[in-house]
């Protein structure tokens, strides 16, 4: 074999973001504000008024294609194209006759696909003369890909860490502060609903859903700032979309298309970013039989699992109320190492597309997920995050399918990042001590029985 | 700009490695077995009978070219050729008129250049059958990239690890254990000279010459087993070279060719591995003020303070005696934080070509290393390990001085690898913590006066 890696030379570089709103073929269901449970217009802006005019704008954009500024392409030029690889030593190891590659985002300096859309979201505040962004982080892998944006592009950067892991894991806090942002645990004393939960206890450990309310009542108490998300809406799919795009080109290079798509989704935007682009082919019929499966955990299967209906984005109930599936907002899941799969819900675009069957999903249990990250670190080197050990766990599966029934199908892993950041998960597992959680159906049943209710309309 | 990132095609990746012996002005002295302290003939082998075949060849080699097997090849082309990066956000932020080109070895799955060496290592040894590949590691960088060689080509592996970091510093270990390694804190009671440290203090905190002492004990004492060395020897210089052939066709493809070439130097291996395949034109009176800048650290400076004399390679007085700039094989130089840095001698060869005038050295204090290292990461973004902050620090000077002069000069770093396992000292430096030390004067004439005694000859 001559090569195991396609480079896309900088200068065929996409310069285009995809949005696939104007090719579903059903629109997606409006939102709902938070707080009259109307429908918002289909045209937005979201609500509350803490986003950049240029996302607001993107998130509900009819275009199909948006370009990407030339400045967020030089950014982009630190780091991407990101290379696609073809797993020949995973193949060789399985004796399989399917042909694997993998999109890999773990070279970008915050070591994920994070960047795609902070460095985009940084770009555009500096252009409204914003004086700084703010956001919330839960292990930290978010937190660090805006910190660095917001130093590409001489922004200040606050960002609030769930407390339990500033202090768990300060590597994350560390890599946040040299690009020079500044950290603070949460629940803190600089917001009122911080204020009223250290009131009740000072060693309040924290959670994602608090740091949300922090980040947001923060925004929007402040004039020099905006409000930064890291997932599951629309506009961060689309910044995302860059990654399919230039596979796209990197498998025309390899002479090969993906008869399967795997990735796994938290709040979906790594695999949306990749299958999206693909995903016309399916719908224009050009590819009609290609298989995209969503993997997620046993531990918190939105997909698998919950019901379809409206709920809260975020878990205090000051985002926008999505039609989407999900597990109830004020479902806390398992504590599985794959944090950033840890959501209640799903990017309404996923869960339309869910919803109309053109995309599969399926759950894993982590201790299989591990078993398949170990087994790709001894093949292929790459030690891989939590969250995309879910994508090799079915990549694998379909693999030694092939194996069996001699189809040399080609498939496509979305590997959005490295677990440089995650080690003493793969101790867990090696030294036998990782365990498996089954879905907490009692749990579930609680929290969708706190589903906002929605007029009709 | 069109590219800042320049990607060598598979199929363009050199196919052989450059062995500068042929090409030195005056050969290499050579050198003194440790016992006798005769000199050791011209043709090898090393002493003890530790090392394969193969790299035992490598090490006294005459051929000029020496072509990379083809299953090192494949295993190379899991993460090779690694990018050379345009730093355009630096010269940007230095407002500098010189050019600053970093080829960058911190996407190998290890992290840094070591598996270069590593994985044609464990190949050697795998093709003569040899069973284990036994070495030690200080904070763990070589060990992880040993440890990936093996399981790439199904060996045992067996670490021993200073005890201190193998406490301290529990990534590396599970990096090591999660590519199928067996890891041993050092001082162990796998060997006598182990039993018997521990048996005077069973809570030794170990050190790299005590663990150095131990590996070559156990494969010595091992049919099984062969040792394997990360950097210093003329084999491993070979192997690295990889780095330099990539970089000269792509800066190549940059049309650029470098006035200055910059590289840390602990052992010598990833700076060597970059700049021998240049230094052919400077032999050759092609580009004769190429300029070749080895970057030390003050805590241990050994070419800008140490004697060009006879000394043990390693602090046990296992290895061979080299003539080289050394500050004496019992120095333990202070504990900065590039911990690739602290080692008494130098590869022979740089010592060989510094004696000759061709090459530079230069020596830097720590803080300034991470200050450079913060507003690489503030405009680069990538995260670098301690070792390479080194070089950063004088291409940013060498720039600066661009300039006062309004030269356009082109700067070439040899950027060995990231600092995600290093982020402690970043916390240090970015809190204020961080200290200079001094150059251990008094230390270093201790340590002078118990160099070996060796015959004329």
């Amino acid at each position: 074999m001559e090569r195991a890696m396609y480079f896309l030379d900088q200068k065929d570089m996409p310069t285009h973001w995809y949005n696939v709103l104007p090719d579903l073929p059903e629109p997606l269901p409006p939102l709902r504000h938070p707080g009259t449970k109307e429908p918002l217009p289909r045209e937005g802006p979201l609500p509350p008024p803490i986003f950049t005019d240029a996302v607001n704008k993107q998130e509900f954009s009819t275009e199909r294609y948006i370009e990407i500024p030339e400045e967020v392409q030089e950014a982009y030029r630190t780091y991407r194209p990101t290379v696609l690889h073809r797993a020949y030593r995973l193949e060789k190891a399985l004796d399989t006759p399917a042909k694997i590659f993998y999109k890999y985002e773990g070279t970008s300096q915050a070591g994920s696909h994070k960047p795609n859309t902070a460095l985009a979201q940084a770009y555009y505040a500096k252009k409204e003369g914003v004086k700084r962004l703010i956001t919330e982080t839960g292990a930290g892998q978010w937190g660090s890909a805006l910190a660095m944006a917001c130093a590409f592009f001489s922004l200040e950067c606050k960002v609030f860490m769930v407390r339990v892991s500033y202090h768990q894991k300060p590597g994350r806090r560390i890599l946040m502060e040299t690009w020079g942002s500044k950290i603070v645990p949460s629940p803190s004393s600089d917001t009122e609903v911080g204020r009223r939960l250290l009131a009740e206890n000072p060693e309040h450990p924290g959670s994602l859903g608090i740091a949300i309310s922090e980040a947001i009542q923060a925004a929007f108490g402040d004039d020099e700032a905006k409000y930064s998300i890291g997932s599951v809406v629309n506009h961060v799919l689309l910044h995302q979309t860059i990654i399919g795009e230039e596979t796209r080109k990197q498998m025309e290079m390899a002479d090969a298309y993906p008869d399967i798509i795997v990735g796994c989704v938290g709040g979906g935007s790594n695999f949306a970013g990749q299958f999206l682009p693909w995903i016309r082919d399916k719908l224009s019929g050009k590819k009609p039989d290609l298989r995209i499966i969503c993997v997620e955990p046993k531990a918190c299967p939105t997909l698998t699992k919950g019901p379809y209906t409206w709920d809260f984005g975020d878990e205090a109930g000051l985002a926008p109320i999505v039609l989407m599936y999900t597990l109830g907002h004020t479902f806390v899941p398992p504590g599985v190492h794959a944090g950033g799969l840890r959501y209640h819900g799903m990017s309404p675009i996923i869960c339309h597309l869910y919803k109309l069957g053109l995309i599969e999903a399926q759950a894993v249990h982590q201790v299989a997920t591990f078993e398949a990250g170990v087994k790709f670190a001894r093949t292929e080197g790459i030690i891989t995050a939590p969250e995309p050990c879910h994508d090799l766990r079915v990549a694998i599966d379909e693999a030694l399918k092939c194996k069996e029934s001699g189809e040399a199908k080609t498939i496509l892993i979305a590997h959005s990042g490295h677990g440089h950041f995650d080690l003493a998960a793969y101790d867990e597992y090696l030294s036998g001590k990782l365990v498996d959680y089954e879905y907490p159906e009692e749990k579930v049943k609680e929290a969708l029985a706190h589903l906002p209710q929605v007029p009709e309309g």
